[in-house]
């Protein structure tokens, strides 16, 4: 079976390659490098170093034998991605190449637009691809939890039977995302529903809880195959940025009052669903969603967690810079993908100690200051520095106007 | 009261501009004559000939003795934008500046995404531009009825409250688009209603249903006032396209089975909905959602009225070029405008009739091949022939690949 990884070069896109490969499967992977773009333009990097594509490729080879195919280009550009589908003819895709970090996307109006553009543009170009090449190709979307916002009642998996006025239907669930980012995601959905509809394409929408760890059995088999460890306020996940500011002695950062629940998976969770999702493809026309996390947390919880495992660490209320309730209802269905045979890997004090001493291990590499939130919601422009972190313009959690 | 029409040269913003000046507002038109752009590239035109922009700007005023400010530009670059609602600082500033063809939207993958960039990203602009120069300006934004598909169940103003699992929530209503045009539609409201949320924006999402009629009190004052009367199978609304069919001596063609039931608005309650939009505006950190049309039809009862009203014409039923149900439930809430005072024109003989005329009047400057419907929905490209209509590639309803 061929897949093809978009966004092969990320985060979570190297080790899933990685995993498929190992797996069995014929694997090729795509990326434009926008991600360590995103790291120059903001002045900030892995915490654990990470090597460039072609040598993690080649790395792959020696260590395992499978050769991975490799497709440098965007996906705004129309004509690599009818290349890249005609030449490599995948049974699946999984697309994880996208502009990911809500932060990044509330920077400034530029950074809206781009986020919304690069990622709608994106993924509209590869839904034409994929009806023009193979339109039995399956498209598996990364989507995010965050497009269902924290609505009053349980969150069901991408649709909810709603009976209204004597009638009943099954429905899109309603969608309240929470920044740019999030948006262009709920945007895709719809697009990609549309399609499924329209031309009988097949796609399965991801809606991915937080994800946290950085090791999986392959990425550990040599340094140059490691994966992304972010910190910084723009494009760390939460958990692990608690695990490096404990590994730093810093205080953990804990936004608002930290009631804010989310749903949350082990980074090797991540792999086992994409698998499971491309072993039982969407049917032709089927717009399939699956919320992809194992666990709720609230931000607050897992800074205690983060701290008991450090044997003590701080744990400090910043003002939340984001617009979103600090304490609200939270329970989504999640039952899906462990109907398909997911076994959790669930957050334990084993994952912690291992995510502590990777955090120890590089910690000469922190740099303090991209650890503090520096994007305000309710700011329409936070600018870059000369150091190269981003920072609103004035510290008012009011509209700067 | 200060108030910005964009996409003033268009079918509704331009008479909706001499509305409003009519009735004592300072009015501002925008435009970037996209509009007239898509009729060149098409090959097809208004049936009713309509003057440039600044003879009809210049005739409004000796007629009126009011001035309309004028702002030519693109919505999608953004200094553009900032200098215009900077300079003009409106009020209220009333958006239809949008592509607005389904059938063009589902032209090819080019046409797809120009609408869904277009659309997003100049309303973005917007959004940014209001809350950098006056956060309180109130935007009232043209959707369509459109985004909510057809549910079997009744359709709200924008908002649905949910009882599931013994909690309840009202959310946003949940949307079946059924194009790109259309889901950029969708694109926009999820986006508004995220500013509204962040940073405090005041909005009214105006969700029309289906405009028929040309004339209104101020556009029959001079013939450089009149407005578009679009027939063709890419521009053309289903009303206006009969009356010119029937005008023509040619068929009605109704596509599959007409059960597509839609609601309908004539063009003088557009102009009377804005400006109770506007007199009434949301308030600060409100999205609200009106939904804009006045009676319920299905397309085969259209036809059999204006054939009737033409005094007998042959309907026709072609294959349905769209992907949607040809028979469904439809039931639409409508009560929000009607609440603030509209006094609905129904669709009667009398409506029927003066659009028979002017169709008739004009008659001559009928391209009989641009009635045909040229874009099916199941095809990823339909191409521009060299006479410059339309026509998708293969007749098959089956996707083409």
């Amino acid at each position: 079976m061929r897949v093809l990884i978009l966004g092969g070069d990320g985060y979570l896109g190297w080790p899933t390659a990685l995993h498929l490969s190992r797996a069995g499967y014929d694997v090729g992977v795509a990326d434009n490098f926008a991600r360590r773009g995103y790291d120059l333009e903001m002045g900030v990097d892995s915490l654990v170093p990470i090597a460039p594509l072609h040598r993690r490729v080649e790395r792959w080879e020696e260590v395992s034998g499978k050769r991975l195919d490799v497709f440098v280009g965007d996906l705004t550009e129309e004509q690599f991605v009818y290349d890249m589908v005609g030449s490599f003819h995948p049974d699946a895709i999984v697309h994880f190449a996208e502009q990911r970090s809500a932060p990044y996307s509330m920077l400034d109006r530029k950074h809206a637009v781009y986020t919304q553009v690069n990622n709608v543009v994106g993924t509209l170009n590869l839904l034409y691809a994929i009806a023009d090449v193979d339109p039995s190709i399956h498209l598996v979307k990364l989507g995010t939890m965050g497009e269902y916002g924290t609505p009053n009642i349980d969150i069901e998996e991408g649709y909810i039977e709603i009976t209204h006025r004597g009638r009943t239907d099954l429905l899109p669930f309603p969608k309240q995302p929470g920044s740019f980012y999030h948006l262009s995601k709920v945007h895709d959905s719809h697009n990609i529903a549309f399609c499924c509809r329209a031309w009988g394409l097949r796609s399965t929408d991801l809606n991915q809880g937080v994800v946290y760890g950085q090791s999986t059995p392959e990425t550990t088999l040599h340094p140059d195959l490691a994966t992304r460890f972010d910190y910084d306020a723009v494009f760390g996940t939460v958990l692990n940025r608690f695990v490096i500011q404990a590994a730093a002695g810093e205080p953990l950062t804990v936004y608002g009052k930290g009631g804010q629940t989310r749903g949350f998976l082990d980074i090797r969770d991540t792999l086992a669903c994409v698998e499971l999702a491309i072993r039982t493809p969407a049917k032709a026309g089927e717009f399939r969603v699956f919320n992809q996390f194992t666990e709720s947390f609230s931000v607050g919880e897992l800074a205690e967690k983060v701290a008991d495992a450090a044997g003590g660490a701080e744990i400090v209320h910043l003002d939340d810079p984001r617009v979103e309730l600090e304490e609200h209802y939270y329970r989504a269905a999640h039952t899906k993908l462990l109907d398909l045979g997911l076994m959790p890997f669930l957050l334990g004090d084993e994952l912690l100690a291992d995510l502590l001493s990777i955090a120890r291990a590089h910690i000469e590499r922190l740099e303090r200051d991209a650890l503090e939130p520096s994007v305000l919601w309710r700011s329409t422009s936070s600018t870059v520095t000369r150091t190269g972190r981003s920072q609103a313009e004035g510290s008012s959690p009011e509209p700067s106007r």
